[in-house]
């Protein structure tokens, strides 16, 4: 079955969506923020732990898989699923992300990309049909093209060049044949400038996907800008496809990018800020290891219905991160999931109950991570 | 309450006790493995993994909850238990065996032990009333008493003072006043030495205890010394009082100790080799990093009921270790815990069905890890 995305209502105000989105392995509401399991795993937690911290469709890198196990290793487990024992919906981004941020001594040629792979340095070659041949062997259930991320700044010439690039290579990516479960999503490019947007999402539309992506929006560039590229794409965005703002994970970037009307996100923010000791709470970001929290016998957050806020203190946690035991960036991953999940669920029901705005206007009068 | 101990069975061939332990916070049968939570922290695991894995309690270290967080911060918490938020009996040991074995220039006087602090090189001073103290604050259901591990090999006169040392240290430890649910038990020294071990014994006993352990047997000698010191040791210990051979976790010399007729074990050894990549099965240990695992997605064992085997594949198990992703290490310690409950789960079952040593020959039989 291909995905099926419902526009359930209009925010009267802004650009925001409620939806839903339906794939052979489950469905959830949006908007929706997805955890990173960049190596088929979201780190230090197992899948029933990420579904119990409100958790409905994860995230696997492609660049990752297909240097280690490989992705021959994770078609013979029966795909990524089985592989990791998770059920509810994957997605799988390209690696193009991967590529220009992580690997060496890249060559981008109209063909694909030559680098250095970042584990042994051996020479790799990445091109819009190999990544998606990856991705159907990984058989997530949402592929993503394969998209060249330019680096921020750039000149207007390049992001053109680059963006008609994109293009070509969206269109030969769809070429390739996936599993009957799987979906392809495209990727508008055109850096921070309004026509060039407005072009990638006219002509990325035309190739016709199962959904749109917003690309190159965390590699150097403001928030501001952000925001822009953001408005100028999704104006040109079909209405029942979803919206996906890769790589962006920050609580107060959900509301921008949510009233300019995306549906998706994703980041590897709380399960990286758990490993130095950090929690989300509604008040702002606190790290543990203060020590103001060593006879802290309260929870993480009041009223917080996770795992970790249910059965440890801040002073556990503490002493957890101090000494250096994985249990501390565990309980906080599955608490900072769970925030990141529960903020999303507050905002689909202010979309409900049209007081989105409102919604935001008490979170922000509230948090202090600005 | 005090803890009791049942003897339900002796072995008719053996000196092998089939027992029962009770203690405020729960009761196991005996022989038992408990696996050690260092740090307020059985490594990676939460307290529900470790009941689900079949153990029935579990060990705390003294010296490094005493550095970090320090035990008034425990004591503050309401106690272990409440601040690992675990409910089961837990056993801290005397930091004896740290202060020996960690700590840098150490000075032995009639006092105590001055010792560097392995964080951070501050000076330390720990006596027997002290340990004790530390561990009435960390309310943990079995304190042990402060003892010197002496070195091997070591000439019989300074084993035998170091001995009558450690049975002073006892008579002062025990004098220190415990929670009404606390217990303490007394550590049997002597190195070798036959008479020296029966002295120990003996003596040990005269000052009463509620419970016996067997020490200095982890700290270089042979297999053979070993199994020699428990045996010297064990035959003058009363019936009545559960025996502990402390640090071994070893399959084969479960078998060894068990018909020597102790009742209790406690073991970094699952949750260390899990991070090396090394499970425990009945026919050895295996290394998951091993190339022939790339494609084998059996579990780490046929039969295991572990949530590891339950669940995983020896192929994403092997990913995990070798992409040094945590939840490898975690499934690996749930799998290698389980193993070790199950052994003494087995053991039992052959002690009450009088085939206890025909058990330990099919064991044998397979295991190939000697």
């Amino acid at each position: 079955m291909k995905l099926k995305y419902e526009l359930i209502k209009k925010d009267k105000q802004t650009s925001a969506r409620l939806g839903r989105l339906t794939t052979d392995h489950g469905s959830c509401e949006t908007p929706i923020f997805m955890p990173v399991g960049t190596q088929a795993s979201v780190k230090t937690l197992n899948p029933e732990e990420l579904v119990a911290a409100g958790s409905s469709i994860v995230l696997a890198n492609t660049y990752h898989l297909w240097l280690r196990p490989g992705e021959d290793v994770i078609e013979a487990a029966g795909g990524l699923h089985k592989f990791m024992n998770y059920s509810g919906p994957i997605l799988t981004d390209s690696g193009g992300f991967q590529v220009f941020s992580l690997a060496d001594t890249r060559k981008i040629t109209e063909e694909g990309v030559t680098f250095k792979s970042h584990l042994d340095g051996s020479n790799l070659f990445l091109t819009p049909e190999k990544s998606i041949e990856i991705q159907s062997k990984l058989g997530s259930d949402i592929v993503m093209s394969f998209d060249e991320c330019p680096a921020y700044p750039n000149t207007y010439d390049y992001i053109k060049d680059s963006a008609l690039r994109t293009l070509r290579w969206a269109e030969r990516g769809k070429k390739i044949k996936l599993k009957s479960h799987q979906n392809l999503f495209g990727i508008v490019q055109g850096g921070e400038f309004e026509d060039l947007r407005k072009m990638s999402a006219l002509e990325t539309v035309k190739i016709g996907f199962d959904g749109y992506a917003i690309g190159g929006t965390s590699v150097g560039e403001g928030k501001d800008v952000m925001y822009k590229m953001v408005e100028y794409a999704t104006k040109y965005l079909p209405e029942d496809k979803p919206r996906y703002l890769m790589g962006v994970g920050d609580p107060l970037d959900f509301f921008e990018g949510i009233k300019r009307g995306i549906d998706m996100f994703d980041c590897v923010l709380p399960t990286r800020i758990a490993r130095h000791g950090n929690a989300f709470t509604r008040s702002g970001k606190l790290n543990i290891r203060n020590l103001k929290y060593k006879l802290d016998f309260n929870p993480l957050e009041e009223k917080c219905d996770c795992y970790a806020c249910q059965n440890f203190s801040k002073a556990y946690i503490r002493h957890l991160i101090i000494a250096k035991e994985v249990l501390g960036g565990r309980l906080l991953s599955i608490h900072n999931i769970r925030f990141l999940t529960k903020l999303m669920e507050d905002i689909r029901l202010s979309l409900k109950e049209d007081r989105f705005l409102e919604f935001e206007q008490e979170f922000l009068k509230q948090y202090k991570g600005k």
